[in-house]
């Protein structure tokens, strides 16, 4: 079965529109079992439109198309699927009324625009829509199925999870197992290279595939499910134990769960805090650390340092080590790390500083040049990297060895003790 | 001329892949004049590659294809091209020769799977790759041009700014003027009611398009050219001043800029500095400040005080003021931001305290609710606001407040000086 989603909507056609409503139903269909096939976006122009859903009907057998039901006059998701598929729109008195009622309860009419909310196709049954006036369509066209959806976010989740996802249980088809394996602390080709024996084991229909990110990569394997499911799992299993054997201690995560997530539970199940001291991550490895829930049990607080007084101030790094080495130095991280871990009386101590960029290098401390310290109760770990991109880049790639430090710290090494 | 952007990869097509590609080039075709039509992602499986090149060629007369260019058996972009186009693929003595060139230099042997890279489609230019083995490839299909270019994003965007963009400007086409107005603190249904009277007044081919995201609005103008600029420069501004008169206290830039560097410009522009107390916000508004480069010239620092003591020990907020009306109160939200302003010396001192969410939350202190303080040498001010979303909703919309509250403080009202 090929899946295609459809976004509508010009605003998605522009720059710096952040389409989440496709990464979310992807996520659910995944679960599923589904995969997505297609992915297109299309702006408001009915032509267009029609063009993009022509196309989806010839390749796909499941398509979810959100946005345009609004009551705007960009909105003509509707009609342009009737028109597409030669059926009418009806008017529905019941749909009217739940509009209007929605406005009255705010102490409002409802304008004109939004009944044309009230049409639907023919043939179509409509989803509910707790979080806005727009009910979904559910339809057939042959084999074919089709949903309209909201654009909103806050009104797509809920309809999609609770009107669309139980029709497509209800259809059936093959399960696929997933399994998700996160990396950091080596590029793509290594990995790549790492990674040609247990390509070499992979049965077929088993799929793995590698997304590679600035300091982030990771391995998506799928194996459909023909016969028991222990056999697809025993499949997948033999897959995962040949990557951890290529790639072992890059591995931060088998499930997809974030770095900042693993390292709140390694945290958290030793009874453990941390607190950091940040100059060029300026804050981020603080903020991936509290977009944890409940982070406050192991995360005491950090001292973003940007100024160098404020390192002497707050950390108590003296002022002649500063101007000695330099503030983007091992000893200074070294001295950062230990000054947060004692003024805060957290257990960990972990300290970034460096030249995030584009400005501010020199010969001898380029953009990009970073030191992360990671100070313990047995003692303080310094390392130096070199990291190459945008300024965004360098503070996200620091924030990541820096978690992935603390990581390797609380993980026993393979036979010996913590 | 429509343009249409196909983005090749399986990766693509999971839940958590940001195509940061697509949002580049649609970038630089925008700032070329070159609006985009269609964007299309697909699989490397080469049936449903060929039907999404097929269908580009059925409704674009441009065409930008990034991914499956590279050495492995998932590289199929330029085969299947050619197959479309029923043409030759030509292998190219010289371009072998650089890649065996590119690898000599790093120390190795270019692997036999690199060499399937150095095949041309009959009749293709080859764009130069910088940072990468594989080639680009620009040719016509008639009236239409067709680019397929690599994947990864340090290799694409030289390549398309080099050897892309270029080729369009001279094909001509319509200039189209653009504007992006940004906004924050009202909803998008508000402003869509107070946008009713300016698009009363847009003249036919000027464009009115609105973003919405939690607590980030924006608005994009484009007006293309037909005769003099100054024509198309001066419908523009009168769209604006209309929008400024519906909207003016919530419009923090007018040329697209982020909040953050908005403020960062005004911090510089009068000489001040800032410092933050961040509790619920986990250091996002430090390192959204220091996002901005140069920013070191007016952020000293920021406390992310994510525990009680810590609020106490760094910000001498009093543990008694904290046991009396919880550390989330205006009254802590005012103590953090005089005491990081008095420890750190900064001219500003901000601070923030909420309930992020999903759990913490209370009845009389549900998620969502945050204070916000500002203070400076003539006096603190606090807001109390409740936000909706998931708790990176909450802390982004929080960041965002605080931030603007920021901007309004160094912006002099109509008529009164600063």
């Amino acid at each position: 079965m090929k899946t295609e989603i459809i976004a509508v909507g010009t605003e998605l056609l522009t720059p710096d529109f952040q389409d989440t409503n496709s990464l979310f139903l992807t996520a659910g269909l995944n679960a599923a079992g589904i995969e997505v096939a297609f992915k297109s976006v299309v702006g408001d122009d009915s032509r267009d439109l029609a063009c993009a859903l022509r196309t989806a009907i010839g390749r796909a057998d499941l398509i979810l198309c959100m946005g345009g039901l609004g009551p705007t006059e960009d909105d003509r998701t509707r009609e342009t699927l009737a028109r597409v598929l030669g059926k009418k729109l009806l008017f529905r008195k019941e749909i009217a009324a739940r509009i209007r009622e929605r406005f009255r309860r705010r102490g409002l009419r409802a304008p004109a625009a939004n009944l044309k909310q009230s049409y639907v196709i023919d043939g179509a049954e409509t989803l509910d829509n707790p979080n806005g006036t727009a009910p979904g369509l559910w339809l057939a066209a042959g084999r074919r199925r089709i949903a309209l959806l909201p654009g909103p976010p806050r009104e797509i989740r809920p309809m999609f999870e609770s009107h669309v996802l139980p029709r497509l249980e209800r259809r059936g088809g093959a399960t696929v197992l997933r399994r998700v394996i996160r990396l950091t602390g080596l590029g793509e080709s290594a990995m790549e290279m790492k990674l040609k024996p247990v390509y070499a084991i992979v049965p077929p229909g088993v799929g793995v595939t590698t997304l590679a990110s600035p300091g982030d990569l990771s391995i998506r394997l799928t194996a459909p499910v023909k016969g028991p499911v222990e056999a697809a799992e025993a499949r997948l299993d033999r897959i995962v134990r040949a990557i951890d054997r290529a790639l072992g201690p890059y591995i931060y995560s088998r499930d997809g769960s974030s770095l900042e997530a693993v390292v709140g539970g390694l945290l958290r199940s030793r009874g453990l805090t941390i607190a950091c001291a940040e100059s060029c991550t300026g804050g981020l490895i603080a903020s991936r650390i509290t977009d944890v829930p409940g982070s406050s049990a192991y995360f005491l607080e950090s001292a973003v340092t940007y100024g160098d007084r404020s390192k002497t101030r707050r950390l108590g790094v003296p002022k002649a080590l500063i101007e000695r080495h330099g503030a983007v130095s091992a000893a200074v991280a070294r001295a950062m790390a230990a000054g947060i871990r004692r003024t805060s009386g957290a257990g960990l101590g972990l300290a970034v500083t460096g030249v995030a960029g584009p400005g501010g290098g020199t010969a001898s401390k380029p953009v990009g040049l970073v030191y992360i310290a990671l100070a313990r109760a047995r003692g303080t770990a310094v390392t130096r990297s070199l990291f190459f991109g945008s300024r965004e880049d360098v503070k996200f790639q620091s924030s990541q060895k820096a978690l992935d430090l603390v990581r390797k710290s609380l993980t026993p090494a393979r036979g010996k003790p913590l």
